[in-house]
């Protein structure tokens, strides 16, 4: 899948920019309007997930936005906050018992920093595949286990009381100690807001359909409760000084764009930081290549997975040095972006200018907005991320995958976040030698008749006494070659009339060096007890390599391209012990 | 390989002792005072590479030989100090920083004791996969860097002066600064030993030879050499009042058997200690059993991995409660005890009595031992576990392979034994999944006039505008299924005439839920693309689980038994695109 070096490889507006026309203008505004209508409410309450200012959220989006619309391939991608890694990123900086709020936001610039730096490198040494390691059910778990600690974390502001904590325990204790400050006006407020932006997904939806208005634009219609709840709360928070009720409001939101920060370079914090923005970054290109693949597909597009995290690299950077915090692509205001009609990356670039329009002009409206119309809105968003039913079909489906999906969701949300993935990525890992550890091999013979072999435990075949047919259906690497010697030397021992060992590869695609190794000590092995070694349908890449191993130097038996072939061969070679 | 259970799998001398006779009495009588007589300077010596006292190395001898032959199932393996333990030990225990040499000792103690419980546990569980997680290259590379810092951690008393260090750089600086004080009388009698114990597996098995002695008796004569040396240098220490021209004897070694000694078990210790264990079991007990297994085959009989980890444990556990260090299987010394004709761990067993005698009665013959006859003997022991082949070997083979191997041997000589074996496990894993993650995968297209499909890229063969047949040489679990995703969408961007998707499964041996899952997205984005995916040729295990899932009933094609069944099927369906 190489392709010659080109400059808009790395730089896809080169690309697309070149072909840019009136009508990809006319549909790439509609859809930034609707985005940025999607994404300003949004970011606000994300920087609240992530312990950071209000205005934090809407400067991770305008600058990110810009330089991801010039080095990202997914035409539909809508960067920004994202709820999971706002989660994440408090968890990072939680461990760090930083004293103020300046130190807080300059570390949480040394992550994003760090995470930029991270997929940038990933992305220009081409090891996009690492983010591979991440398994489906894993994921699954874990987005599931933060989105509950992300509702939890948000209960305390529909509450109007404080509460703090890592993970579900903590926040739940927390909780209950000052359930009895309840603010009842805040409550009502923020299941007002429950409801009415429920109601606008599905109430108002199914109200606009039967209307007939076209399906497309209910869909986009029905997203806009957010924002509408956010303007109706404000409202009632100016019209009937809720501030002086005890309702906390999101209060002085800084105008104007954002100067150039810096992030804290102390090795000392960027030490204590690596891990955390590894684990932030991975989550954060695995969530957005997701989403990005599958609306590509839809129009039979392609993005390419490296120079996505370049892309994404590249937008972290830019949130780091104007004062944001951790982006990737949000899931839903993708897919809204894509349904909108998104035609080029210029969408996006419309959005940032859309958000910084509003941080430049209507940062005052926001001085009224309840933060519990905020936490309302993360709480109904963070609802469809909440899905167990990867327990039910990983039971069913397969015990390993089930128990790595366990102990995801378990330690997610009992130890933290950070302790979850990681976890969930070793038991992947493990799971996965361990399957291939033990693999399935068959002795196999002839179907009478015909020139196919079967597992003679399933099928009547024939054999014979002195030839020993066994199918490996797995590659063999370091983590089974000690199975398969035990396996091959118990077989030997239960026959004793045994003269041929005919290895069967159909199904091997890869030997590495220790197979390698271990294929040689069998055959030296067996030919000490004066039995020859075969092999079989070795494959071409394969046979490639072997060919000039010392192995298939001194390999005491024939390799055949077919296994009937070998059989017909050896058959009747029964060699007085003497010959060899 | 289930068995039914029963006691004597958990304790295998009820097996072999209800068919013990006086004939195999004497064969394990002859291999035990050969055993012993190769195992006395031995365990001094590697005692000393441990830091340990010299009869420590005796104590572990004795009690972990006694229990290894009721718990092991190797009727040859020679339980006791082994070289690359006794450095692992020394690196472990040297983190600690401590004090006195009682703590020390305690300190080895529960680092043995933690060893055999983790071993234990892992036998009892059947978890001896875990052992498979190192590759053959790696450990290779391993044994040759641990070799070379064993080498030069005698260097020392070869040169009779005092030098220390982890890793070559540390231990070559601090040899350096004291090499002036040199002593050259002790720097002869080791020079003068090394060359003797050479002599003898050479030019003294020539001799023997022409003289006519029998092949197997002349390999076990070849291997008194260091027995002989001790006794010799010992002799001219004695006579020459070697001690007060500065040479370092062994000096008083307490005679008498150990009595019971207790581990130090405070929390802190076993935190420190715990990761050392761990890495040490597996090389102890990786080590033990590929000598094992080895021997075991030459005479068509078994071991039973998860029981050898259980014979381990409880040998460590035994040493450690007695005054020893860490053991396992040493792979010359269980040589020598299979060449010598040992029949049943009985042999063991009467090698621990004779040790036991050499403490009781043998220690004051000890004390004129000169510590640079023990440096020769490791120097010499260690030389052949020097090996770079695999460096070549694996440069030639398999790139990846190589690039662990070279990790592995790096990090070992210049950082330290654990950080090496730790680096060399994580290279290999990591490769492996590399490997993996992008899988051969070929367009397939069928040789004209047969049923056999074939890469289009190779060979000349028919294929339809609307058929696209993709055969996957690989498993598919997590660390594929985006590559997978992505080579689909791509190769259908690329056809766009392409109505149907046919997966040829022949070498996919599972497909985990991530795969599942990516399977189902990809059935769903081909079907907005009015394209339908069909699966032929999947293996029964795999569709044994695939046919309960929501995948396969939402599957918008068919799965078809064979390939050449599912072309035949499609090749005339070129369905109105509203019949979907």
């Amino acid at each position: 899948m190489s392709r010659p070096f080109s400059i808009s490889r790395y730089l896809p507006i080169l690309d697309w920019g070149r072909r840019y026309n009136k009508s990809k203008l006319m549909d790439d505004t509609v859809a930034a309007i609707i985005v940025a209508i999607l994404l300003v409410p949004q970011a606000l309450a994300y920087a609240l997930v992530a312990g950071m200012p209000p205005e934090t959220g809407l400067y991770a989006s305008i600058f990110g936005l810009l330089v991801y619309a010039l080095f990202g391939t997914s035409k539909t991608a809508s960067v920004g906050p994202v709820a999971i890694l706002s989660l994440m990123t408090a968890a990072a900086l939680a461990k760090l018992s930083l004293s103020n709020s300046s130190e807080y936001i300059a570390a949480a610039l040394t992550l994003t920093f760090l995470s930029g730096v991270f997929l940038l490198l990933l992305g220009l040494l081409r090891l996009g595949f690492m983010a591979n390691f991440l398994s489906q059910p894993v994921i699954s778990a874990f987005v599931t286990a933060s989105a509950i600690l992300i509702a939890l974390s948000q209960v305390q502001h529909l509450f109007g009381v404080s509460a703090s904590g890592q993970n579900m325990t903590e926040l739940l204790v927390s909780l209950s100690q000052s359930i009895s400050n309840i603010n009842f006006i805040t409550f009502s407020l923020g299941v007002g807001a429950i409801v009415f932006i429920v109601w606008c997904k599905s109430g108002l939806k199914n109200i606009l359909l039967s209307l007939g208005m076209r399906r497309e634009a209910v869909s986009i219609v029905s997203k806009v409760g957010p924002v509408m709840a956010a303007l109706i709360t404000a409202l009632i928070a100016y019209e009937f000084r809720l501030d002086l009720q005890g309702v906390q409001l999101l209060g002085k939101v800084p105008q104007g764009l954002p100067g150039l920060t810096l992030p804290n370079f102390s090795l000392d914090l960027i030490t204590n930081l690596l891990g955390s923005a590894v684990l932030l970054s991975i989550i954060g290109f695995v969530s957005s290549i997701s989403v990005a693949q599958t609306l590509a597909a839809r129009r039979r597009e392609r993005i390419d997975l490296d120079q996505e995290l370049v892309g994404l690299g590249a937008a972290n950077l830019a949130a780091s040095f104007s004062g944001g915090f951790p982006i990737a692509g949000g899931f839903s205001r993708s897919v809204v972006n894509f349904d909108a009609g998104a035609a080029t990356p210029a969408a996006g670039l419309m959005t940032a200018i859309l958000i910084a329009l509003v941080a430049l002009f209507f940062t005052p409206i926001l001085y009224w907005l309840p933060k519990v119309c905020l936490a309302s809105i993360i709480i109904v968003a963070t609802y469809p991320l909440i899905n167990f039913s990867t327990l039910g079909k990983s039971w069913k489906y397969s015990k390993p995958d089930f128990s790595a999906v366990l102990i995801t969701l378990l330690l997610t949300l009992m130890v933290g976040v950070e302790v979850g993935i990681a976890a969930g990525v070793l038991a992947s890992v493990l799971i996965h030698l361990y399957k291939t550890s033990q693999p399935h091999v068959a002795v196999v013979g002839r179907v009478a008749g015909t020139e196919h072999f079967r597992n003679i435990k399933r099928h009547k075949v024939e054999t014979f006494d002195h030839l020993l047919s066994i199918r490996i259906d797995e590659s063999l690497y370091f983590a089974n070659t000690r199975y398969l010697e035990d396996l091959i030397f118990a077989l030997v021992a239960e026959n004793p009339k045994v003269e041929h060992v005919i290895l069967m590869c159909t199904a091997v695609n890869e030997i590495d060096m220790s197979a390698l190794a271990t294929l040689q000590k069998i055959n030296e092995t067996l030919l000490d007890q004066n039995i020859r070694l075969h092999l079989s349908e070795v494959k071409g890449p394969i046979m490639d390599r072997l060919v000039d191993t010392a192995f298939f130097a001194g390999l005491s038996g024939n390799n055949y391209l077919s296994h009937n072939q070998a059989v017909e061969d050896l058959k009747d070679q029964q060699l007085p012990l003497s010959a060899l």
